[in-house]
């Protein structure tokens, strides 16, 4: 069979997050692979509870992990890098980034014992790394984190070209600007660009991107007329977004203090790396607490409401010895993810209580997105003539209409979502086979699967509560007076009044009286009908019927 | 002591949702009361999994109730009516409310076997109802369901306007236009205004609020454009928008089909009331399956991403024999309400896999809020010249903004939060004291308090998992081999591969066997030991401590 080149992401198509994407070429099921990208995505109450973590599934990567030839991490987000500590181990091939990506891809694997010398730092185009049959190239291109790559990964059924996150910033701060004329070099050459895999994320905006550099003369003229305390969050990967604060602070008479363990830990990142050359001088909350409060500016973690993160418990009181009062400032120079409204606004009522200003991103003086909007993802396909766009990073909705972008100026192009392979040979891409793919969760320390009806025997308990029922058969099959019903998370009481515990006992007993031999020889069946009664109390009781556990204890004769 | 003129909230006064306010007047402690509104929220998984309903604690109120003089409902949206059926037993006053507004406090309580008769009618100023002190009128104010009413509730120490929800709409398609010639008569008569209680929803909306009319053109050339099935959806509730839609399908030459309860209840309530004079003819889901798809709009409940609404359940598939295909169209001519935002994109995702074409409101041709803008909010200040501004209907941070609006412009205004009594009486306005107030859960059809560790432990178990041990201790107080461990939302194998449960139970009989007698013959403490070793034996083997249920079984001598 002849060879042939594939696409298969295993995640971060069909959804925002946990990027993962597989490309190989060769012999159908047989092609030399490399994987592009392995983040996590973050649980939430709604639909993962308890979940800290959420990572593609690699159990077919694994499986193949013999054709594997390496893992390229385009930038240094946790939804490009964050499962590397979770799951290099089972993949165990030699991992590229450029240095500031790579620093941060070595830290994850020493915070798991693994070793940093699987990461090799590599350079920009024109330095080539071969990897199997690809030759992979690593191009600048501009984000809201320095460094980010796109990837041209030429195979020898032509050039695609793997944006990675991207957006046509010419002026981004810190790391380097957006380069038209080298992306037109790069599509001129040889063949031309075969294959664009390309960010969708903001295919819904409808104008043009902006400038991280738009930020700075806003953010100075707000920061100069802040009378107290002024507070700023940000995700803090968003080095220029924290260098631009910080000038501000700096122009203003302000000296800065890093709240939350990444804030400093990117800062310092940056500065080793080289990717900040310079960061004003920083003080620790000690010392920014001896200073008049007009004379501080607190950068700080949480610009998504968590719970744990420097804003949260700055919102809720004292914090490492600061604390907000009234008059102070507060900026979210943050766009919210959709799902993490709920936990912003508390933050924002809270410090209001504590009669702090608050200030976001919603006029847009404070925030750009580091996303290409639909007029840059349409310049981007001119730049590059792509004879295939392949839609990635988005939610199904997000591929669909840059589908239909693509297809509407004369492109060929598909939905791909995670789990679906698709054929770039020829000239029209086509799926070819669907692989089983999914969640992995990481819960506490140990990594469960999304579908092992762990979380969801969590969500029912949440939506319906838990009744456990002990029972005791004595060694000639009695069983003894009398059932005994734990609640947990349901009504003591029930519509009437009565204890809903003992009235379930009650209940139990009399069935249990009446239970014939054969369902009280078998834990199966008494667990069974024990669970139907105890459901069907509770129905009547307090109109919701719980997750029902039974405990059978048989006596055994001495 | 002199006569008090009082504002007391119980609900809806630092929150979005379950609005309850007291007004009181007469000598300290001895007021007369009346309410205004008695509405819900609604739980989420994030704080409240489970709970259907939210409503406020009317413990303080029901103490008081021989004081209570009357319910005004100023219009008949869940979150100003929605907990009559449950709570108005309690208090057992009169309803007051307009003609359609009444109607659905009726069907609330006929729902739960009330008395109808407990709503009375009124007719609109100049009507005057006569509670205790208070001199009431219902007066027309524009909102987004026809026949919203603010109140005059005249007092011996003034006039209050309490605005209830409300825009500045001079055409709102259904019910009453805003009429500043009245507003500006009501600001004049005797005293004029002392005390403006104002919706404060949308203060941090800086344009002036757009009518419900503006809406008719571009929802018609839209429809006009579809070429295959219509669906909208947006609150049952929104009688205006419902028309528009009607009008532009009938205009288009499309059937209307309605799905979902509260959509067909609202518009028959409607024309039975007459707040709809007419309305286009609607059609059953069975004739709607028959016609030609490009004949039809299905007018669906749901826009809030609601699991079990007509737009969720069409997005799944098949709903009352009606499904979606390639080159449908779905309108949200809605809002997304904060944390609601995943629920919706999860929908419109779904729809984007069928075909979908997904319309939003995010570029405002399809939807006007229907609350009043700073602005607007701004216009009723000066409209009324109070002397005193109550901001209501908000979050603390929206009261907070308002009130500086109000102190800006040279009037009080206080924030005013649940549970704190504003004294009104003088010239400034000052909280005298704090009532013990709360929030009250529909669990099933059991009321809960909020506070009462119910839902607590339901978030518990969500996120750490439920550990169950059971123990059986003889009748010489000798613990019986062995401990039983059952798990429930909890991982299977340790990190190291091992069953979770088995290993509790090994590590649970080993210190069972070593136990102290003095601990083995005491319940609790043997119930405190048992949790300990089974959360610390957790938190090593899988990196998380779980919720622990402990059931010690003690036999009897015979």
């Amino acid at each position: 069979m002849a060879e042939r080149l594939i696409y298969l992401p295993l995640g971060g198509a069909g959804e925002i997050g946990m990027n993962a994407y597989v490309y190989g070429y060769g012999r159908p099921g047989k092609e030399r692979l490399i994987l592009v990208d392995l983040g996590v995505t973050f649980g939430d109450m709604d639909g993962s509870p308890g979940i800290d973590l959420i990572m593609p599934d690699m159990a077919w990567l694994v499986a193949n992990r013999d054709r594997l030839d390496g893992i390229f991490i385009t930038h240094g987000h946790e939804d490009h890098l964050g499962a590397l500590g979770h799951l290099w181990k089972r993949l165990d091939v030699p991992i590229y980034a450029r240095a500031f990506t790579g620093a941060l891809c070595r830290l994850k694997l020493q915070e798991h014992g693994l070793p940093a010398e699987a990461v090799n730092i590599v350079s920009a185009r024109p330095e080539v790394i071969d990897a199997g049959p690809f030759k992979v190239q690593f191009v600048p291109i501009s984000h809201s984190i320095p460094e980010s790559g796109a990837l041209i990964i030429d195979t020898p059924a032509g050039r695609v070209v793997h944006t990675g996150d991207f957006k046509l910033d010419g002026t981004p701060v810190v790391g380097e600007a957006f380069d038209p004329a080298m992306w037109q070099q790069i599509a001129s050459e040889g063949q031309g660009v075969k294959v664009l895999a390309c960010d969708s994320t903001n295919i819904f905006s409808p104008h043009p991107g902006r400038s991280e550099a738009m930020l700075a003369n806003p953010i100075l003229e707000w920061m100069v007329t802040q009378p107290n305390l002024v507070v700023a969050t940000t995700f803090a990967s968003n080095i220029a977004r924290l260098k631009t604060l910080a000038e501000a602070a700096k122009a203003s008479g302000r000296k800065i203090c890093l709240l939350g363990r990444a804030m400093r830990r990117m800062v310092s990142v940056g500065l080793e790396t080289g990717i900040l050359s310079e960061f004003p001088e920083t003080i620790s909350p000690e010392e920014a607490a001896d200073l008049p409060r007009n004379k501080v500016l607190l950068l700080v973690t949480g610009s998504q409401g968590e719970r744990r993160a420097a804003s949260a418990q700055l919102s809720r009181g004292r914090y490492l010895g600061l604390s907000l009062a009234e008059g102070d400032s507060f900026l979210f120079s943050s766009r919210t993810i959709p799902g993490n409204e709920r936990s912003v606004i508390r933050i924002m009522n809270a410090l209001s209580e504590l009669g702090v200003d608050v200030y976001d991103a919603d006029d847009g003086f404070f925030h750009v997105s580091g996303h290409a909007n639909r007029p840059d993802i349409e310049a981007m396909h001119d730049l590059l003539k792509p004879r295939i766009v392949v839609p990635m990073h988005g939610e199904h909705m997000h591929l669909r209409e840059h589908v239909q972008l693509a297809r509407s100026k004369g492109i060929a192009a598909e939905i791909v979502t995670n789990g679906a392979m698709l054929d770039l040979t020829g000239d029209a891409p086509r799926i070819v086979d669907q692989i089983e793919t999914g969640r992995i969760y990481l819960d506490g320390n140990v990594l469960i699967g999304a579908m092992d009806g762990i979380v969801r025997d969590r969500i029912r308990m949440a939506l319906n509560g838990h009744a456990l029922v002990s029972v005791i058969v004595d060694e000639e099959d009695n069983v003894l007076p009398d059932a005994w019903v734990e609640l947990m998370g349901l009504p003591g009481r029930t519509r009437g009044g009565e204890d809903l515990a003992a009235h379930i006992e009650g209940e139990l007993s009399e069935f249990l009286e009446g239970a014939d031999s054969r369902v009280v020889r078998d834990d199966a069946k008494m667990e069974e009908a024990i669970r139907k009664v105890t459901r069907q109390v509770s129905m009547e009781e307090i109109g919701k019927k719980p997750e029902v556990t039974v405990i059978i204890s048989r006596l055994m004769a001495e």
